[in-house]
């Protein structure tokens, strides 16, 4: 199948994005957060799924939208509530793609000074832009390095904003996968984003 | 179709499930809550589908499962982001159902006091139990009285536990759904929950 036949297969079918928060500890640093005792989950819809090439929109209210390079993991097959183990995680692995969490970060501030979901800074058409499918067997994930650099379309210069190594997660894709499962059955085509590695500098603002 | 047919179509072709937070007076008091200046959202996904006669289970580290009742909409057609407006958005109403939103109050407490994304509380599945769906045009919503009974199955001992007017919305519908298509295009069978009455009571303790 074409990558682009292997992304519209995985927008029209996956049913949800469960996305990890504060799974690096420089990122945890940078935010000032505490360093979780379980995994944090928030979700997006499929309805924020767009392609390599497809722009990026400012949500509304949002002022300051940050990109968050992660590795995606895109769920194979259906696996019921209480089925995925830290043993058998790797059945349901279909591949891994690079994924940004788009985040729109005066939007989330607000929300969490106020104990509310993140729902609107994290949710949003165009929030989550995936990149080409991988298939899991050609994936170490201990040895991804994601990178993330921006090019200024007008003076064509360009800056490097994230760059690190997956072997950083503090909770790992057998833990993820397995933790989210005792709350949600996941379907083929389902993604699991597993966290940012730092983003030190702002993406958009307006 | 069939009122099962019907539930089947929505639980396949439902993308996600835009709800509502504190939005009636009194369930805001009851939980010493601040009247929000734009609606409060968070998410549910399919998988959080159930109809009625299915069991709802108890989320894992969950002691204290609440009942929401609360009107649920289901579109009727694909919405673009900004396309819904306070004039046009019946086009964009299939009809309407009652539903529970489950949540794990004592999960959700929890993250709010760290300032976390809600979605484990919310979103886990069997957390959006869906009654018939009923024709938009048979509808007035602010002549709908949503009422909640539960049965001990053991004693057969009933009591209403809510019980309330959905005239009594803070923000509306046309204002909701206009809202959330500010941020996230809408899918026929996506459901937005319009937020429950107050809620008292306990539903399930373990
Ligand atoms: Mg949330
Ligand atoms: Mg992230
Ligand atoms: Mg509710």
């Amino acid at each position: 199948m074409s990558k682009l036949a292997n992304f519209h297969k995985v927008k029209n079918r996956c049913t949800k994005i469960l996305a990890i928060g504060r799974n690096y500890v420089a990122h945890i640093k940078e935010l000032n957060n505490a360093v979780p005792s379980q995994p944090v989950i928030f979700m997006k819809p499929p309805s924020s799924i767009i392609s390599s090439g497809q722009s990026i929109v400012m949500p509304y209210q949002c002022r300051n939208l940050h990109h968050e390079v992660e590795l995606a993991v895109v769920i194979s097959k259906h696996a019921p509530m209480n089925t995925v183990t830290e043993k058998n995680w790797q059945e349901y692995i279909g591949g891994y793609c690079v994924a940004l969490d788009m985040t729109a970060r005066d939007i989330q501030d607000d929300l969490k000074n106020k104990a509310l979901p993140w729902t609107l800074a994290k949710a949003f058409d165009t929030g989550c832009p995936l990149g080409p499918l991988v298939d899991a067997a050609n994936v170490d994930v201990n040895k991804c390095r994601l990178k993330l650099t921006v090019t200024n379309a007008a003076t064509k210069q360009s800056e490097v904003r994230q760059d690190g190594t997956c072997d950083l997660m503090i909770f790992k894709i057998p833990q993820l996968i397995s933790f989210v499962n005792k709350y949600f059955s996941l379907n083929e085509c389902d993604i699991i984003l597993t966290g940012t590695l730092y983003s030190y500098i702002f993406c958009f603002r307006r």
